[in-house]
């Protein structure tokens, strides 16, 4: 098993990025390839080494150069067209030739997004990929989605999400019948804006167990097994969790009360294990849904324990084979077929009730 | 000074809202009008003042009688035109015919917005109201505005907001020059959704102290004294506010170090602080700012102590004559001509370009 790190990408490559590729190398097996500029890679490398005697003896880092390097800032499709040698493209070029089974990215999320869509191609129907982060809750887990791989969505977007993240559940956590919802202002199917309002039609008539929406506190009280948003929405809340749980660290470097209780008496309190996992939740990269094959995208601001997660993540997807049993389950499940039929349906009736009452309906 | 209680708003009417008008009376001078159904209230009134001598000695709470109530989930305009002697606009009426100088109401927002846009008028220029709320921060305080009066917003509205905001500040806080920001996934100008975008364009032309972007942990950071963005954004982020109080109030109520210090010693925890104020916030109301006449609205589930603190706004807006100065002001800085001035030669420039390349800019 082989996994592409993009060795140039995030605010703390390409240090961050080869510190946790030998950081990795110790908690799993695959071999994991660094993709960047040879010239600054092989003596940070070396370098590095020398602190982790271990690493050099269990080897399995290389090094493929890549002399470009996509900005943190730059437009997704814009770096596709003209950096045809960064350390993004290469490392997807090698994932999409089979000569990796995952990409791990910390780099600019709307370029991986470009990238992964263009180099390894979407599941068949799907529009979009989209970005899904895991959010401990009261009582579980919940799937946020899209957490930020593109900005805006229709309903039709949203829809698909749903689609997404329920074949991700049963495929990877085992769920039978997962608990999806729509992030919304208020309960009834008339909140909200038009595309939730779009998209709540759509999936009402799915055989998805859509659960209506949820509002933004309720998410946290477990009562959805993933939610679905648009990417914006999706960001903002991911950040603001993010604050929370700085604060919560904080607090506990301070505050005894919100570490761990030692020894044998459980905790009777379920939001002090909610904000323990909320501490330590930062840890993780998040999956880009929807494209073939693996890819991980770990924060921006990741440092070598985070990325030796995401690549630990991006390992088990690829050696689960996740993403094409995920493309395998929604083409077998006909259900992106349905939707764009019912899509279909939804946009000629308004088009019918717009000839019907000479207004925008 | 008169303040009217629409009686009948809100999930916990008329109840929560007659006994937070006996306990408004003996924190505030100003006399209490409950609007609703008469045979309903009395009864009621009589009940509550056997538990609360004293208010029965203080008066000044009387009844006006309204026989229809807007439903929770009515939409807003549709009950401004066909149930003309409700709760709401009996109040409303009160206030736009200066025979009261406040309503305080804890029902269907968007009817609120409605009616109070239909009986008192926005300020001149101003295309809609918005719901403000104010955020504790590490810093002090932010006011976050969209809160939930509408669910989208186009680019003028947002910067429509930021004048407002700029005007509350200054005039209720008497801060010189407020800092305004936008709510966004990123730092740059050319960052989030397209609203987004067009009201940085407008905002970064004109006189006020417009900072950029910030983004959704940065508002907890006290980095900004506004956060401007669209009702569905804004509510979502309160709503989590609220997820989060609840947590610190529960925790507070197992952890005893979430308390407040008793003793001498300073608290050296900001983040302590906060959580503190965080926890006790929910008893207020926000001020619907825009209107030409004080509008407080009170969440739906507030209890009497929430009434009674909105009535208490209420009360501060109405006697400094706040809404009256904001809208004076707005007329005197010109600023929302100006601001319409900037969006006309900005739609038409992007109208050229169209014309210009022969396709949607």
């Amino acid at each position: 098993m082989r996994i592409v790190l993009d060795a140039m990408g995030g605010d703390r490559a390409p240090r961050s990025l080869v510190e946790g590729a030998l950081l990795a190398r110790t908690r799993c097996p695959a071999e994991i390839v660094l993709a960047g500029d040879e010239s600054t890679l092989r003596p940070l490398f070396a370098d590095l080494l020398k602190s982790r005697p271990e690493a050099a003896v269990s080897g399995g880092v290389s090094i493929v150069h890549a002399p470009e390097v996509v900005g943190m800032d730059e437009a997704g499709p814009a770096a596709l067209r003209k950096k045809k040698a960064s350390s993004l493209a290469v490392a997807m070029g090698l994932l999409a030739a089979g000569e990796a089974d995952a990409v791990v990215s910390a780099g600019n999320s709307a370029a991986v997004v470009a990238h992964a869509k263009h180099h390894l191609g979407l599941v068949p129907g799907l529009r979009r990929p989209v970005l899904a982060v895991v959010i401990p809750t009261l009582r579980g887990n919940a799937l946020l989605l899209d957490a930020g791989a593109h900005v805006e969505a229709k309903g039709i977007h949203l829809a698909q999400s749903a689609v997404l993240a329920d074949a991700y559940l049963r495929l990877k956590d085992g769920l039978t019948r997962p608990r999806i919802a729509l992030l919304n202002i208020g309960e009834e199917a008339s909140k909200g804006p038009k595309v939730v309002r779009g998209a709540y039609g759509l999936l009402e008539r799915t055989t998805l167990h859509f659960i209506g929406n949820v509002e933004a506190h309720q998410v946290l009280e477990g009562t959805t097994d993933a939610v679905v948003c648009d990417g914006f929405s999706g960001n903002n809340l991911l950040k603001f969790l993010e604050g929370v749980a700085e604060f919560l660290r904080r607090s506990a470097a301070i505050e005894p009360c919100l570490e761990p209780a030692s020894g044998g008496s459980p905790s009777s309190n379920p939001w002090k294990e909610w904000a323990e996992r909320m501490a330590a939740r930062e840890l993780g990269g998040a999956p880009l849904l929807g494209v073939l094959k693996p890819v991980v995208i770990a924060h921006g601001r990741s440092e070598a324990p985070s990325i030796a997660n995401a690549v630990g993540e991006a390992f088990l997807s690829a050696s689960s084979d996740l993403f094409r049993r995920m493309a395998e389950d929604c083409e077998q499940s006909r259900i992106l077929s349905e939707l764009k039929h019912q899509h279909a349906v939804y946009a000629l009736e308004r088009l019918k009730q717009t000839w019907r009452f000479g207004q925008k309906s």
